[in-house]
């Protein structure tokens, strides 16, 4: 019989944040904590795993109970997170094996990495490299992100909140541009996450449910935007419904691959100004229309909005954690664990996993028969995908009217390792 | 004994819509019609005073209970708003003399309408020319405005929804930012509606309740904006959080009373871009610091977002529909009610009223002992007249994941006026 060697364990989180991100955080630190036969500490990475590379790590049980509960409702990344992708093995070395470094010193035996198709290709070369040095880990992805672009898993944990509030915002947009257009604005423009993947853009389809209801609309970066085309179709819905909602997808873009975010305004310095694709799509339409217009950006709002969070997607994004703590204490290593759709009405899922291999650097994108045929809305297929990812309410706590969020007292752990590590 | 003239009324809404003035009109609607000695049918204009003068009423007897009792919880303006003020009484008498001719066809004796300054301006004028023309109509405003700029009353309803909306929407944007600065976004810029009086943005300072929390900054309309004053203390609080969130008023301009949305960007076309006074602060940042930057612009989302609403601001909304009825029946003519704070903490308000003369054409602005010395930030004062608005929460119910908002069928009753009219 196998010994059971206890050993630390290292979480991180990675990349854009979400509403949803904590909540794994919490599911792999609740289920650590009862794995003490397996797992010793819980150290989580102080901005990612910049905190792992600088030596500085989080002592996760010096946070209260009430803390690590919290998290389930408290929106973007409480450890801190990095926009920072480690190169390749052949270009260096030096930072995979500083990696393996601090976790010997450590004691780290678990590696949890909460992020998106990059963060999963770091997550298996951490498995090979310490492989190869003599120390071995067992690493498990935790997918997070808002985009949904993730292979080989149903959704991913992030999106399903940022669906409800584009759908939720939409159709609360949409009551008003109705409201005044008979006498005042006519186009209201939304802008929405989604520089690859339409999946943000097509939950925005939601907000509607009958003929001519808002959006009238969607630009999705799978479509090639047609300028002609899509002004045609604004007027037709000024004329049909008295006006015309649009959601559009930061991503969207022309046949050559120019992003209309690049293609419109200039600052007073005459640089091309960076983001905002809404006011490029609205002046686009006063110049051939001269209808009146209001565009918003939703920008971080969309991906930090826990206050309207989906019950099914927090549910799902505590359920990947705990299951990669349950996968790891079992030695499955380099994989990802994933939700796996059942059924969609009633609406019914589990989770699976599948080898960090086969997630790592692709991209999910939305399939052409998700989109209606003129390229401008979602198709009940969509509708039936995407439907039971907003479903339920998550509330937070509110004090004094504001969400009741937790921030951690992030207690570093002693440094261990002599050298230092420049980033 | 004066014999009792059961007369109709007529309900309208008018200029921007809110998250809760469809509670206003639910409070009129249920208390008119529990008026039945005083009041027969209840009339609403199609898109607000439009509807009157051209002769295009809603039946709302014809909506069901349950439609009516759920505009309570239904943001935007269900009966349509309009953007039309009426001309002054010596420039088109003939719009007024209209109107009076449609309300005497439809024997209406009771004049609702719902909107802010310009609105209580036109009910004002209402119940002088029907005095004048020999057709006494009781004229009673109801106050809306996400603006919050109507004197002689401590608040306007709409405006601590738009209040809750924008502090819980920048603390959580806050807590997206602060996770990214280590390596990414350093700067957040979030804009926010009042074009006049910045009690929206200031909502945005109740995020943060502890030394260095978010917001970092808040530019308001009633502040001269400097900015080398501005950089210098984005680079401040870079150097102090790490980061730093900026909530800037639509209104923000300098000394000279020029619009900072004004100064900067202009289109492929080289016309200047209206709106959007965030991209022109970050460009600012980026150009002086060469910070990274996100930027959202919340425009129809802030005062459509019905699923955030204050519980304080839809009861409050509810209120004023209800005593303006109350009002109308006792026969108190061109009176507006009022918001009265009996106290702050705990909060208690009850209903007032002022004569419509008094509010017509005047604004409330932040006053200058609500914001810091440095004019970045809320003072203590402010935040204890803010926080009670924004207390509680109200949420709609759900179905299929999104908020169940009503629609009315909007019947139209059938005209008696002969002739047509014009807008």
């Amino acid at each position: 019989m196998k010994k059971t060697v206890k050993k630390n364990a290292f979480y991180a989180q990675s990349g854009g944040v979400s509403a949803v991100i904590n909540a794994s955080a919490c599911g792999v630190i609740e289920t650590a904590m009862k794995q003490s036969k397996y797992i010793g500490k819980v150290y989580a990475g102080r901005h990612g795993i910049i905190g792992a590379l600088t030596e500085d790590l989080i002592d996760v049980s010096r946070e209260s109970t009430a803390t690590i509960r919290g998290l389930r409702h408290t929106p973007a990344g409480a450890f801190g997170s990095a926009r920072f992708k480690l190169k390749g093995l052949e270009q260096n070395r030096a930072e995979y094996e500083r990696l393996i470094e601090v976790f010997r010193a450590h004691e780290i035996g678990y590696f949890f990495y909460n992020g998106g198709n990059d963060s999963m290709d770091t997550a298996l070369k951490v498995s090979q490299i310490g492989e190869s040095l003599g120390y071995p880990i067992t690493c498990v992805g935790v997918p997070k992100t808002v985009d949904n672009d993730l292979p080989h898993t149903d959704c991913c944990p992030g999106f399903g909140s940022v669906a409800k509030y584009v759908a939720v915002s939409t159709r609360e947009a949409a009551l008003d541009v109705a409201s005044m257009a008979r006498t005042s604005t006519k186009v209201f423009v939304f802008e929405v996450m989604g520089r690859h993947a339409g999946w943000i853009a097509a939950a925005g389809g939601l907000a509607g449910t009958r003929p001519n209801e808002a959006p009238h609309i969607i630009l999705f970066p799978e479509i090639p935007f047609e300028q002609q085309k899509f002004l045609d179709k604004v007027k037709q819905s000024v004329a049909d419904c008295g006006y015309c909602v649009i959601v559009v997808s930061e991503g969207a873009a022309t046949a050559d691959g120019k992003f209309l975010a690049d293609a419109g305004t200039k600052d007073a310095f005459g640089h091309t100004q960076l983001g905002g694709v809404a006011p490029v799509v609205a002046n686009m339409i006063r110049e051939a229309h001269g209808y009146k217009y209001h565009w918003a950006v939703a920008d971080y709002l969309q991906r930090s909005a826990r206050h309207i969070a989906s019950k099914v997607d927090s549910d799902q994004a505590y359920a990947v954690g705990k299951a990669a703590v349950e996968l790891a204490v079992k030695g499955v290593n380099a994989v990802m664990p994933t939700i796996v759709r059942k059924a969609s009405k009633p609406y019914k899922w589990v989770i699976g996993h599948v080898p960090l291999a086969e997630v790592a650097n692709k991209e999910k994108k939305v399939p052409r028969e998700y989109i209606t045929e003129d390229g401008f809305g979602i198709t009940a297929a969509c509708r039936r995908y995407l439907q039971p990812l907003i479903a339920g309410e998550a509330y937070p706590p509110y004090k004094d009217g504001l969400p009741d969020y937790v921030q951690i007292k992030g207690v570093a752990v002693r440094k261990k390792v002599k050298s230092d590590f420049t980033i």
